[in-house]
Protein backbone atom coordinates (compact mmCIF):
# COMPACT_ATOMS: atom_id res chain seq x y z
CA UNK A 1 0.00 0.00 0.00
CA UNK A 2 1.31 3.60 -0.52
CA UNK A 3 1.99 5.84 2.21
CA UNK A 4 -1.03 8.00 3.16
CA UNK A 5 -1.03 11.45 1.68
CA UNK A 6 -2.04 13.19 4.89
CA UNK A 7 -1.59 12.60 8.61
CA UNK A 8 -5.29 14.02 9.44
CA UNK A 9 -8.02 15.05 7.07
CA UNK A 10 -10.74 17.29 8.55
CA UNK A 11 -13.95 16.63 6.22
CA UNK A 12 -16.18 20.00 7.41
CA UNK A 13 -19.53 18.66 6.14
CA UNK A 14 -20.12 15.00 5.50
CA UNK A 15 -22.48 14.51 2.73
CA UNK A 16 -22.48 12.90 0.25
CA UNK A 17 -18.92 13.82 -1.21
CA UNK A 18 -17.80 14.10 2.52
CA UNK A 19 -19.08 10.92 3.33
CA UNK A 20 -17.61 9.33 -0.32
CA UNK A 21 -14.28 10.78 0.49
CA UNK A 22 -14.01 9.30 4.19
CA UNK A 23 -15.40 5.77 2.74
CA UNK A 24 -12.75 5.83 0.12
CA UNK A 25 -10.28 6.77 2.93
CA UNK A 26 -11.33 4.20 4.74
CA UNK A 27 -11.35 1.77 2.52
CA UNK A 28 -7.99 2.24 0.85
CA UNK A 29 -5.29 3.49 3.61
CA UNK A 30 -3.81 5.70 1.32
CA UNK A 31 -5.06 8.79 1.78
CA UNK A 32 -4.93 10.07 5.53
CA UNK A 33 -3.90 8.20 8.38
CA UNK A 34 -6.62 9.81 10.88
CA UNK A 35 -10.25 11.17 9.12
CA UNK A 36 -11.88 13.77 11.14
CA UNK A 37 -15.50 13.86 10.54
CA UNK A 38 -17.70 17.68 10.88
CA UNK A 39 -21.38 18.44 10.36
CA UNK A 40 -23.62 21.08 11.15
CA UNK A 41 -25.97 18.91 13.55
CA UNK A 42 -25.14 16.63 16.43
CA UNK A 43 -27.93 13.98 14.40
CA UNK A 44 -25.83 13.77 11.52
CA UNK A 45 -22.48 12.99 13.15
CA UNK A 46 -24.50 10.55 15.26
CA UNK A 47 -25.30 9.11 12.05
CA UNK A 48 -21.80 9.28 10.36
CA UNK A 49 -20.62 7.62 13.95
CA UNK A 50 -22.57 4.61 13.16
CA UNK A 51 -21.69 4.31 9.78
CA UNK A 52 -18.24 4.33 11.43
CA UNK A 53 -16.65 6.03 8.19
CA UNK A 54 -14.48 8.31 10.33
CA UNK A 55 -12.05 8.31 13.65
CA UNK A 56 -13.44 11.22 14.85
CA UNK A 57 -16.35 13.44 14.70
CA UNK A 58 -16.60 16.58 15.75
CA UNK A 59 -19.40 19.13 15.58
CA UNK A 60 -17.41 22.12 16.18
CA UNK A 61 -15.42 23.31 13.03
CA UNK A 62 -12.94 25.10 15.06
CA UNK A 63 -11.54 22.30 16.99
CA UNK A 64 -12.32 20.09 13.37
CA UNK A 65 -9.32 21.66 11.98
CA UNK A 66 -6.83 21.34 14.84
CA UNK A 67 -3.77 19.63 13.96
CA UNK A 68 -5.05 18.74 10.38
CA UNK A 69 -2.46 18.70 7.46
CA UNK A 70 -5.56 19.02 5.06
CA UNK A 71 -9.08 20.64 5.44
CA UNK A 72 -11.61 19.70 2.78
CA UNK A 73 -14.87 21.87 2.87
CA UNK A 74 -17.63 19.79 1.90
CA UNK A 75 -20.63 21.96 2.99
CA UNK A 76 -23.04 23.96 0.49
CA UNK A 77 -20.89 27.05 -1.04
CA UNK A 78 -23.09 29.90 0.45
CA UNK A 79 -21.42 28.78 4.17
CA UNK A 80 -18.49 28.82 3.03
CA UNK A 81 -17.52 32.21 4.12
CA UNK A 82 -18.67 31.60 7.54
CA UNK A 83 -17.12 28.15 8.10
CA UNK A 84 -13.55 29.87 6.87
CA UNK A 85 -13.56 32.78 9.24
CA UNK A 86 -14.54 30.32 12.23
CA UNK A 87 -11.72 27.79 11.13
CA UNK A 88 -8.56 30.53 10.14
CA UNK A 89 -7.24 30.86 13.38
CA UNK A 90 -6.94 27.23 14.22
CA UNK A 91 -5.36 25.83 10.81
CA UNK A 92 -2.54 24.51 11.42
CA UNK A 93 0.85 25.45 9.80
CA UNK A 94 1.28 24.81 6.21
CA UNK A 95 -1.72 22.87 5.96
CA UNK A 96 -3.88 22.90 2.91
CA UNK A 97 -7.77 24.01 2.78
CA UNK A 98 -9.24 22.67 -0.34
CA UNK A 99 -13.08 22.09 -0.92
CA UNK A 100 -15.58 19.70 -3.25
CA UNK A 101 -17.68 23.37 -4.03
CA UNK A 102 -19.75 23.86 -7.79
CA UNK A 103 -18.44 27.21 -8.01
CA UNK A 104 -14.81 28.66 -7.64
CA UNK A 105 -14.82 32.32 -8.22
CA UNK A 106 -17.19 32.53 -5.35
CA UNK A 107 -15.28 29.88 -2.74
CA UNK A 108 -11.79 31.97 -3.91
CA UNK A 109 -13.59 35.28 -2.89
CA UNK A 110 -15.46 33.94 0.51
CA UNK A 111 -12.41 31.59 1.58
CA UNK A 112 -9.42 33.07 0.42
CA UNK A 113 -9.27 36.48 2.76
CA UNK A 114 -9.92 34.04 6.09
CA UNK A 115 -6.44 31.68 5.47
CA UNK A 116 -3.41 32.79 7.60
CA UNK A 117 -0.49 32.93 5.91
CA UNK A 118 1.63 29.80 5.47
CA UNK A 119 -1.94 28.01 4.95
CA UNK A 120 -1.79 26.58 0.94
CA UNK A 121 -5.95 26.86 -0.52
CA UNK A 122 -6.29 24.56 -3.59
CA UNK A 123 -9.71 25.05 -4.95
CA UNK A 124 -11.29 22.04 -6.00
CA UNK A 125 -14.59 20.21 -7.91
CA UNK A 126 -15.23 16.54 -8.15
CA UNK A 127 -17.49 16.79 -11.02
CA UNK A 128 -19.39 13.68 -9.45
CA UNK A 129 -22.82 13.42 -7.83
CA UNK A 130 -26.19 11.75 -7.56
CA UNK A 131 -29.42 12.71 -6.57
CA UNK A 132 -28.88 11.74 -2.89
CA UNK A 133 -27.54 13.71 -0.28
CA UNK A 134 -26.74 13.13 3.51
CA UNK A 135 -24.00 11.27 5.12
CA UNK A 136 -25.66 7.70 4.06
CA UNK A 137 -25.79 8.38 0.38
CA UNK A 138 -22.12 8.37 -0.33
CA UNK A 139 -19.91 5.33 -1.74
CA UNK A 140 -16.64 4.59 -2.30
CA UNK A 141 -16.99 4.57 -6.61
CA UNK A 142 -18.30 7.80 -6.85
CA UNK A 143 -15.34 9.54 -8.43
CA UNK A 144 -14.34 6.61 -10.56
CA UNK A 145 -13.30 7.92 -13.97
CA UNK A 146 -15.10 11.29 -13.17
CA UNK A 147 -13.34 14.56 -13.47
CA UNK A 148 -11.89 16.64 -10.84
CA UNK A 149 -11.06 20.49 -11.40
CA UNK A 150 -8.24 21.96 -8.87
CA UNK A 151 -8.15 26.06 -9.70
CA UNK A 152 -5.41 27.39 -7.40
CA UNK A 153 -4.79 30.85 -7.69
CA UNK A 154 -1.66 31.66 -9.32
CA UNK A 155 1.29 31.44 -6.79
CA UNK A 156 -0.04 28.52 -4.98
CA UNK A 157 2.35 26.20 -3.75
CA UNK A 158 3.25 23.29 -6.02
CA UNK A 159 3.62 20.52 -3.90
CA UNK A 160 0.04 21.58 -2.28
CA UNK A 161 -1.37 21.25 -5.34
CA UNK A 162 0.02 18.20 -6.29
CA UNK A 163 -0.88 16.49 -3.21
CA UNK A 164 -4.29 17.27 -3.54
CA UNK A 165 -4.22 15.82 -7.36
CA UNK A 166 -2.80 12.69 -5.81
CA UNK A 167 -5.99 12.60 -3.55
CA UNK A 168 -8.41 12.82 -5.71
CA UNK A 169 -6.30 10.41 -8.47
CA UNK A 170 -6.47 7.74 -5.08
CA UNK A 171 -9.77 8.36 -5.56
CA UNK A 172 -10.45 7.49 -8.68
CA UNK A 173 -10.93 10.71 -10.36
CA UNK A 174 -9.46 12.48 -13.74
CA UNK A 175 -7.80 15.92 -12.21
CA UNK A 176 -7.80 18.57 -14.52
CA UNK A 177 -6.50 22.69 -13.55
CA UNK A 178 -8.50 25.28 -14.92
CA UNK A 179 -8.97 29.10 -14.47
CA UNK A 180 -11.72 29.67 -11.65
CA UNK A 181 -13.71 32.54 -14.13
CA UNK A 182 -13.39 29.61 -16.79
CA UNK A 183 -14.58 26.88 -14.69
CA UNK A 184 -17.27 28.77 -13.89
CA UNK A 185 -18.86 29.02 -17.23
CA UNK A 186 -18.09 25.50 -17.91
CA UNK A 187 -20.19 24.19 -15.12
CA UNK A 188 -22.82 27.08 -15.75
CA UNK A 189 -23.83 25.16 -19.27
CA UNK A 190 -22.98 21.62 -18.17
CA UNK A 191 -24.50 21.64 -15.08
CA UNK A 192 -26.14 24.95 -13.73
CA UNK A 193 -28.22 25.84 -16.56
CA UNK A 194 -30.06 21.79 -16.64
CA UNK A 195 -30.46 21.60 -13.23
CA UNK A 196 -32.31 25.52 -13.01
CA UNK A 197 -34.37 23.90 -16.18
CA UNK A 198 -34.97 21.15 -14.61
CA UNK A 199 -36.23 22.49 -11.34
CA UNK A 200 -38.36 25.19 -13.75
CA UNK A 201 -40.08 22.50 -15.54
CA UNK A 202 -40.99 20.66 -12.46
CA UNK A 203 -42.71 23.44 -11.56
CA UNK A 204 -44.31 24.42 -14.94
CA UNK A 205 -45.81 20.97 -14.78
CA UNK A 206 -46.96 21.43 -11.19
CA UNK A 207 -48.84 24.63 -11.59
CA UNK A 208 -50.88 22.98 -14.54
CA UNK A 209 -54.40 22.33 -13.57
CA UNK A 210 -55.05 19.15 -10.97
CA UNK A 211 -56.29 16.55 -13.80
CA UNK A 212 -53.45 17.47 -16.48
CA UNK A 213 -50.80 17.22 -13.18
CA UNK A 214 -51.74 13.67 -12.78
CA UNK A 215 -51.21 13.00 -15.66
CA UNK A 216 -47.69 14.64 -16.36
CA UNK A 217 -47.23 12.39 -13.60
CA UNK A 218 -48.54 8.86 -14.83
CA UNK A 219 -47.36 9.55 -18.62
CA UNK A 220 -43.54 10.68 -16.92
CA UNK A 221 -41.90 8.27 -19.18
CA UNK A 222 -41.59 10.27 -22.41
CA UNK A 223 -38.94 12.22 -21.52
CA UNK A 224 -40.13 14.17 -18.52
CA UNK A 225 -38.69 11.84 -16.35
CA UNK A 226 -35.34 12.05 -17.22
CA UNK A 227 -35.44 16.17 -16.16
CA UNK A 228 -36.71 14.93 -12.78
CA UNK A 229 -33.86 12.90 -11.51
CA UNK A 230 -31.64 15.85 -11.41
CA UNK A 231 -34.94 17.87 -10.54
CA UNK A 232 -34.48 15.76 -7.37
CA UNK A 233 -31.49 17.16 -5.87
CA UNK A 234 -30.57 19.02 -2.70
CA UNK A 235 -32.25 22.00 -2.56
CA UNK A 236 -29.65 24.09 0.36
CA UNK A 237 -26.87 22.91 -2.53
CA UNK A 238 -28.32 24.23 -5.36
CA UNK A 239 -29.92 27.32 -4.16
CA UNK A 240 -26.18 27.96 -2.85
CA UNK A 241 -25.12 27.21 -6.46
CA UNK A 242 -27.10 29.73 -8.03
CA UNK A 243 -26.74 32.50 -5.97
CA UNK A 244 -22.97 31.82 -6.20
CA UNK A 245 -22.52 31.54 -9.76
CA UNK A 246 -24.97 34.22 -10.61
CA UNK A 247 -23.69 35.89 -13.89
CA UNK A 248 -22.22 32.98 -15.52
CA UNK A 249 -25.70 30.90 -15.13
CA UNK A 250 -27.49 34.28 -15.89
CA UNK A 251 -25.76 34.45 -19.45
CA UNK A 252 -26.26 31.04 -20.06
CA UNK A 253 -29.59 31.08 -19.54
CA UNK A 254 -29.83 34.12 -21.45
CA UNK A 255 -28.72 32.18 -24.53
CA UNK A 256 -30.39 29.51 -24.14
CA UNK A 257 -33.68 31.29 -23.95
CA UNK A 258 -32.91 33.46 -26.71
CA UNK A 259 -32.37 29.84 -28.89
CA UNK A 260 -35.63 28.42 -27.61
CA UNK A 261 -37.78 31.40 -28.65
CA UNK A 262 -35.79 30.67 -31.98
CA UNK A 263 -37.56 27.48 -32.11
CA UNK A 264 -40.61 29.02 -30.70
CA UNK A 265 -40.42 31.09 -33.96
CA UNK A 266 -39.85 28.40 -36.28
CA UNK A 267 -42.74 25.88 -34.64
CA UNK A 268 -45.32 28.78 -35.69
CA UNK A 269 -44.23 30.25 -38.62
CA UNK A 270 -44.14 26.56 -39.85
CA UNK A 271 -39.80 26.34 -40.45
CA UNK A 272 -39.60 22.80 -41.00
CA UNK A 273 -35.66 23.44 -42.10
CA UNK A 274 -34.48 24.85 -39.01
CA UNK A 275 -36.50 22.69 -36.63
CA UNK A 276 -34.86 19.54 -38.42
CA UNK A 277 -31.62 21.34 -38.35
CA UNK A 278 -31.71 21.61 -34.17
CA UNK A 279 -32.49 18.20 -33.80
CA UNK A 280 -29.79 16.89 -36.12
CA UNK A 281 -27.57 18.95 -33.49
CA UNK A 282 -28.45 17.64 -31.03
CA UNK A 283 -27.87 13.93 -32.13
CA UNK A 284 -24.57 14.80 -33.35
CA UNK A 285 -24.04 16.38 -29.81
CA UNK A 286 -24.89 13.03 -28.13
CA UNK A 287 -22.81 11.07 -30.64
CA UNK A 288 -19.43 13.25 -29.94
CA UNK A 289 -20.23 12.55 -26.49
CA UNK A 290 -20.36 9.00 -27.32
CA UNK A 291 -17.16 9.18 -29.15
CA UNK A 292 -15.66 11.01 -26.20
CA UNK A 293 -17.10 7.91 -23.98
CA UNK A 294 -19.11 10.38 -21.88
CA UNK A 295 -22.34 8.76 -22.59
CA UNK B 1 -52.33 -19.16 -27.78
CA UNK B 2 -55.13 -16.83 -28.31
CA UNK B 3 -56.51 -16.46 -31.81
CA UNK B 4 -54.59 -13.73 -33.31
CA UNK B 5 -56.67 -10.34 -33.63
CA UNK B 6 -56.69 -9.51 -37.09
CA UNK B 7 -56.23 -11.89 -40.55
CA UNK B 8 -53.64 -9.31 -41.97
CA UNK B 9 -51.82 -6.30 -40.40
CA UNK B 10 -50.26 -3.56 -42.66
CA UNK B 11 -47.53 -1.72 -41.16
CA UNK B 12 -47.60 1.88 -42.88
CA UNK B 13 -43.79 2.56 -41.88
CA UNK B 14 -41.64 0.17 -39.98
CA UNK B 15 -38.91 2.50 -37.61
CA UNK B 16 -38.65 2.10 -34.22
CA UNK B 17 -42.25 1.48 -33.09
CA UNK B 18 -43.78 -0.14 -36.26
CA UNK B 19 -40.31 -2.73 -36.90
CA UNK B 20 -41.33 -3.83 -32.34
CA UNK B 21 -45.37 -4.39 -33.18
CA UNK B 22 -43.81 -6.67 -36.41
CA UNK B 23 -41.40 -8.31 -33.76
CA UNK B 24 -43.89 -8.83 -31.50
CA UNK B 25 -46.55 -10.49 -34.16
CA UNK B 26 -43.94 -12.58 -35.23
CA UNK B 27 -43.08 -13.37 -31.62
CA UNK B 28 -46.46 -14.32 -30.50
CA UNK B 29 -48.50 -15.29 -33.02
CA UNK B 30 -51.63 -13.89 -31.45
CA UNK B 31 -51.24 -10.23 -32.93
CA UNK B 32 -52.46 -10.93 -36.73
CA UNK B 33 -51.69 -14.03 -38.74
CA UNK B 34 -50.51 -12.16 -41.42
CA UNK B 35 -48.45 -8.75 -41.44
CA UNK B 36 -47.14 -6.70 -44.73
CA UNK B 37 -44.24 -4.07 -44.19
CA UNK B 38 -44.19 -0.78 -45.81
CA UNK B 39 -41.22 1.60 -46.14
CA UNK B 40 -40.58 4.62 -47.86
CA UNK B 41 -37.76 3.01 -49.40
CA UNK B 42 -36.37 -0.12 -51.17
CA UNK B 43 -33.23 -0.65 -48.94
CA UNK B 44 -35.08 -0.46 -45.48
CA UNK B 45 -37.71 -2.44 -46.78
CA UNK B 46 -34.32 -4.90 -47.77
CA UNK B 47 -33.06 -4.40 -44.53
CA UNK B 48 -36.59 -5.48 -43.02
CA UNK B 49 -36.55 -8.67 -45.45
CA UNK B 50 -33.40 -9.51 -44.03
CA UNK B 51 -34.40 -8.90 -40.39
CA UNK B 52 -37.26 -11.73 -41.33
CA UNK B 53 -39.76 -9.47 -39.33
CA UNK B 54 -42.95 -9.80 -41.86
CA UNK B 55 -44.56 -11.88 -43.99
CA UNK B 56 -44.20 -9.13 -47.18
CA UNK B 57 -42.63 -6.32 -48.09
CA UNK B 58 -44.35 -3.69 -50.43
CA UNK B 59 -43.24 -0.48 -51.57
CA UNK B 60 -46.28 0.54 -52.44
CA UNK B 61 -48.59 1.75 -49.13
CA UNK B 62 -51.92 1.03 -51.27
CA UNK B 63 -51.27 -2.32 -52.21
CA UNK B 64 -49.27 -3.13 -48.69
CA UNK B 65 -52.79 -1.97 -47.00
CA UNK B 66 -54.89 -4.41 -49.67
CA UNK B 67 -56.76 -6.78 -47.99
CA UNK B 68 -55.67 -5.36 -44.65
CA UNK B 69 -58.42 -5.55 -41.52
CA UNK B 70 -55.73 -3.65 -39.58
CA UNK B 71 -53.89 -0.74 -40.90
CA UNK B 72 -51.43 1.10 -39.06
CA UNK B 73 -49.62 4.54 -39.50
CA UNK B 74 -45.95 4.19 -37.88
CA UNK B 75 -44.58 6.88 -40.17
CA UNK B 76 -43.72 10.81 -38.91
CA UNK B 77 -46.95 12.33 -38.40
CA UNK B 78 -46.02 14.78 -41.17
CA UNK B 79 -46.21 11.95 -43.66
CA UNK B 80 -49.67 11.53 -42.44
CA UNK B 81 -52.06 13.12 -45.14
CA UNK B 82 -50.28 12.15 -48.08
CA UNK B 83 -50.28 8.60 -46.89
CA UNK B 84 -54.00 8.55 -46.01
CA UNK B 85 -55.01 9.75 -49.63
CA UNK B 86 -52.86 7.13 -50.94
CA UNK B 87 -54.29 4.28 -48.67
CA UNK B 88 -58.05 5.51 -48.90
CA UNK B 89 -59.48 4.69 -51.85
CA UNK B 90 -57.28 0.94 -51.32
CA UNK B 91 -59.20 0.25 -48.00
CA UNK B 92 -60.80 -2.45 -47.58
CA UNK B 93 -64.31 -2.59 -46.50
CA UNK B 94 -64.67 -2.85 -42.11
CA UNK B 95 -61.24 -2.76 -42.01
CA UNK B 96 -59.45 -0.44 -39.29
CA UNK B 97 -57.06 2.42 -39.62
CA UNK B 98 -54.88 3.12 -36.79
CA UNK B 99 -51.40 4.80 -35.69
CA UNK B 100 -48.54 5.42 -33.54
CA UNK B 101 -48.42 9.43 -33.70
CA UNK B 102 -47.36 11.67 -30.77
CA UNK B 103 -50.12 14.21 -32.22
CA UNK B 104 -53.69 13.33 -31.88
CA UNK B 105 -55.68 16.27 -33.23
CA UNK B 106 -53.47 16.69 -36.63
CA UNK B 107 -53.74 12.91 -37.17
CA UNK B 108 -57.87 13.41 -37.28
CA UNK B 109 -57.28 16.37 -39.01
CA UNK B 110 -55.28 14.55 -41.62
CA UNK B 111 -56.42 11.11 -41.79
CA UNK B 112 -60.06 11.34 -40.98
CA UNK B 113 -61.19 12.94 -44.40
CA UNK B 114 -59.71 10.15 -46.26
CA UNK B 115 -61.08 6.91 -45.08
CA UNK B 116 -64.11 5.84 -46.93
CA UNK B 117 -67.80 4.90 -45.20
CA UNK B 118 -67.29 2.29 -43.11
CA UNK B 119 -63.51 1.73 -41.72
CA UNK B 120 -63.38 2.04 -38.48
CA UNK B 121 -61.04 5.35 -37.53
CA UNK B 122 -58.88 4.32 -33.73
CA UNK B 123 -55.85 6.81 -33.52
CA UNK B 124 -53.35 5.44 -31.24
CA UNK B 125 -50.18 6.89 -29.37
CA UNK B 126 -47.96 4.03 -27.72
CA UNK B 127 -45.71 6.07 -25.42
CA UNK B 128 -42.59 4.35 -25.53
CA UNK B 129 -39.92 5.10 -27.36
CA UNK B 130 -35.57 4.89 -27.52
CA UNK B 131 -33.66 7.36 -29.24
CA UNK B 132 -32.91 5.31 -31.80
CA UNK B 133 -34.43 4.48 -35.15
CA UNK B 134 -35.11 2.25 -38.02
CA UNK B 135 -36.40 -1.49 -38.33
CA UNK B 136 -33.19 -2.12 -36.70
CA UNK B 137 -34.01 0.07 -33.32
CA UNK B 138 -37.22 -2.20 -32.83
CA UNK B 139 -37.48 -4.88 -30.00
CA UNK B 140 -40.64 -6.79 -28.56
CA UNK B 141 -40.03 -5.56 -24.88
CA UNK B 142 -40.52 -1.34 -25.84
CA UNK B 143 -44.10 -1.32 -24.54
CA UNK B 144 -43.79 -3.18 -21.52
CA UNK B 145 -46.15 -1.94 -18.63
CA UNK B 146 -46.37 1.76 -21.23
CA UNK B 147 -48.96 3.57 -21.63
CA UNK B 148 -50.82 3.48 -25.26
CA UNK B 149 -53.66 6.15 -25.44
CA UNK B 150 -56.22 5.86 -28.16
CA UNK B 151 -58.44 8.82 -28.79
CA UNK B 152 -61.42 7.55 -31.10
CA UNK B 153 -63.50 10.81 -32.41
CA UNK B 154 -66.95 10.45 -30.79
CA UNK B 155 -69.15 7.55 -32.06
CA UNK B 156 -66.34 5.34 -33.19
CA UNK B 157 -67.51 1.64 -33.28
CA UNK B 158 -66.86 -0.01 -29.62
CA UNK B 159 -65.50 -3.08 -31.12
CA UNK B 160 -63.01 -2.19 -33.44
CA UNK B 161 -61.37 0.68 -30.51
CA UNK B 162 -61.50 -3.00 -28.18
CA UNK B 163 -59.74 -5.04 -30.88
CA UNK B 164 -56.93 -1.87 -31.33
CA UNK B 165 -56.57 -1.78 -27.02
CA UNK B 166 -56.34 -5.50 -27.24
CA UNK B 167 -53.72 -5.35 -29.59
CA UNK B 168 -51.65 -3.13 -27.32
CA UNK B 169 -52.52 -5.23 -23.98
CA UNK B 170 -50.62 -8.25 -26.08
CA UNK B 171 -47.60 -6.02 -26.74
CA UNK B 172 -47.68 -5.41 -23.05
CA UNK B 173 -48.98 -2.03 -22.78
CA UNK B 174 -51.41 -0.31 -20.24
CA UNK B 175 -54.28 1.33 -22.73
CA UNK B 176 -56.10 4.92 -21.95
CA UNK B 177 -58.96 6.25 -23.80
CA UNK B 178 -58.49 9.99 -24.16
CA UNK B 179 -59.85 13.34 -25.63
CA UNK B 180 -57.52 14.53 -28.55
CA UNK B 181 -56.97 18.05 -27.74
CA UNK B 182 -56.41 16.89 -23.82
CA UNK B 183 -53.74 14.23 -25.36
CA UNK B 184 -52.18 16.95 -27.00
CA UNK B 185 -52.10 19.33 -23.80
CA UNK B 186 -50.94 16.51 -21.65
CA UNK B 187 -47.67 15.30 -24.33
CA UNK B 188 -47.12 19.16 -24.75
CA UNK B 189 -45.47 19.38 -21.21
CA UNK B 190 -44.55 15.62 -20.61
CA UNK B 191 -42.59 14.44 -24.11
CA UNK B 192 -42.63 17.35 -26.49
CA UNK B 193 -41.42 20.49 -24.66
CA UNK B 194 -38.97 18.18 -22.65
CA UNK B 195 -37.69 17.38 -25.92
CA UNK B 196 -37.65 21.05 -27.56
CA UNK B 197 -35.59 22.03 -24.61
CA UNK B 198 -33.18 18.99 -24.56
CA UNK B 199 -32.63 20.07 -28.50
CA UNK B 200 -32.24 23.65 -27.82
CA UNK B 201 -29.93 23.31 -24.88
CA UNK B 202 -27.61 21.29 -27.28
CA UNK B 203 -27.51 23.95 -29.75
CA UNK B 204 -26.86 26.57 -26.89
CA UNK B 205 -23.46 24.77 -25.85
CA UNK B 206 -22.42 23.83 -29.14
CA UNK B 207 -22.88 28.22 -30.12
CA UNK B 208 -19.75 28.30 -27.67
CA UNK B 209 -16.64 29.24 -28.54
CA UNK B 210 -14.54 25.95 -29.34
CA UNK B 211 -12.60 25.89 -26.22
CA UNK B 212 -16.00 25.79 -24.38
CA UNK B 213 -17.53 23.32 -26.15
CA UNK B 214 -14.90 21.46 -26.11
CA UNK B 215 -15.05 21.12 -22.54
CA UNK B 216 -18.79 20.86 -22.22
CA UNK B 217 -18.40 17.44 -23.82
CA UNK B 218 -15.52 16.80 -21.87
CA UNK B 219 -17.55 17.43 -18.66
CA UNK B 220 -21.23 16.72 -19.92
CA UNK B 221 -21.50 14.00 -17.11
CA UNK B 222 -22.56 16.59 -14.27
CA UNK B 223 -26.27 17.28 -16.09
CA UNK B 224 -25.79 17.67 -19.62
CA UNK B 225 -25.32 14.08 -20.07
CA UNK B 226 -29.29 13.54 -19.52
CA UNK B 227 -30.86 16.25 -21.55
CA UNK B 228 -28.57 15.14 -24.99
CA UNK B 229 -29.99 11.32 -24.64
CA UNK B 230 -33.56 12.62 -25.41
CA UNK B 231 -31.90 15.50 -28.17
CA UNK B 232 -30.70 12.25 -29.92
CA UNK B 233 -33.76 11.12 -31.41
CA UNK B 234 -35.01 10.95 -35.03
CA UNK B 235 -35.05 14.69 -36.20
CA UNK B 236 -37.87 13.97 -39.05
CA UNK B 237 -39.94 12.30 -36.39
CA UNK B 238 -39.78 15.24 -34.00
CA UNK B 239 -39.45 18.56 -36.79
CA UNK B 240 -43.32 16.85 -37.45
CA UNK B 241 -44.41 16.13 -33.92
CA UNK B 242 -43.86 20.52 -33.34
CA UNK B 243 -45.45 21.64 -36.47
CA UNK B 244 -48.45 19.37 -35.46
CA UNK B 245 -48.68 20.39 -31.87
CA UNK B 246 -47.68 23.74 -32.07
CA UNK B 247 -50.26 25.21 -30.16
CA UNK B 248 -49.94 23.21 -27.27
CA UNK B 249 -46.24 22.90 -27.47
CA UNK B 250 -45.93 27.04 -27.83
CA UNK B 251 -48.00 27.27 -24.82
CA UNK B 252 -46.32 24.77 -22.41
CA UNK B 253 -42.53 26.61 -23.84
CA UNK B 254 -44.37 30.24 -22.72
CA UNK B 255 -45.42 28.77 -18.95
CA UNK B 256 -41.91 27.30 -19.22
CA UNK B 257 -40.15 30.77 -20.49
CA UNK B 258 -42.14 32.84 -17.28
CA UNK B 259 -41.48 30.14 -14.93
CA UNK B 260 -37.86 30.16 -16.09
CA UNK B 261 -37.42 33.93 -16.16
CA UNK B 262 -39.18 34.15 -12.70
CA UNK B 263 -35.59 31.54 -10.99
CA UNK B 264 -33.70 33.72 -13.20
CA UNK B 265 -34.88 37.31 -11.31
CA UNK B 266 -34.52 35.44 -8.29
CA UNK B 267 -31.26 34.60 -8.99
CA UNK B 268 -30.04 38.17 -10.20
CA UNK B 269 -31.80 39.57 -6.82
CA UNK B 270 -30.79 36.90 -4.60
CA UNK B 271 -34.07 35.56 -3.46
CA UNK B 272 -32.78 32.18 -1.99
CA UNK B 273 -36.00 31.14 -0.22
CA UNK B 274 -37.70 31.19 -3.88
CA UNK B 275 -35.09 29.12 -5.52
CA UNK B 276 -35.10 26.62 -2.35
CA UNK B 277 -38.94 26.75 -2.71
CA UNK B 278 -38.50 25.50 -6.73
CA UNK B 279 -36.01 22.70 -6.52
CA UNK B 280 -37.97 21.30 -3.16
CA UNK B 281 -40.85 21.63 -5.53
CA UNK B 282 -38.74 19.49 -8.25
CA UNK B 283 -37.77 17.12 -5.70
CA UNK B 284 -41.56 16.58 -4.51
CA UNK B 285 -42.67 15.83 -8.22
CA UNK B 286 -39.67 13.17 -8.04
CA UNK B 287 -40.98 11.64 -5.22
CA UNK B 288 -44.61 11.67 -6.79
CA UNK B 289 -43.22 9.48 -9.43
CA UNK B 290 -41.46 6.92 -7.74
CA UNK B 291 -44.68 6.76 -5.39
CA UNK B 292 -46.67 5.73 -8.65
CA UNK B 293 -43.58 3.21 -10.07
CA UNK B 294 -43.00 5.90 -12.80
CA UNK B 295 -38.84 6.79 -12.17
Amino acid sequence: MAEPIFDRLALIGIGLIGSSVARIARAQGDIARFVVANARTEATLARVAELGIADLCEIDPARAVEGADCVMLCAPVGAYAALAAAIGPHLAPGAIVTDVGSTKQSVIRDVGPHLPEGVHFVPGHPMAGTEFSGPDAGFVELFQGRWCLLTPPPGTDTDAVARVQSLWERCGAMVGVMDPAHHDRVVAIVSHLPHLIAFTICGTADDLADETRQEVLQFAASGFRDFTRIAASDPVMWRDVFLNNREALLEMLARFTEDAQAMARAVRWGDAAYIEDKVLRGRKIRQALIDLHQA
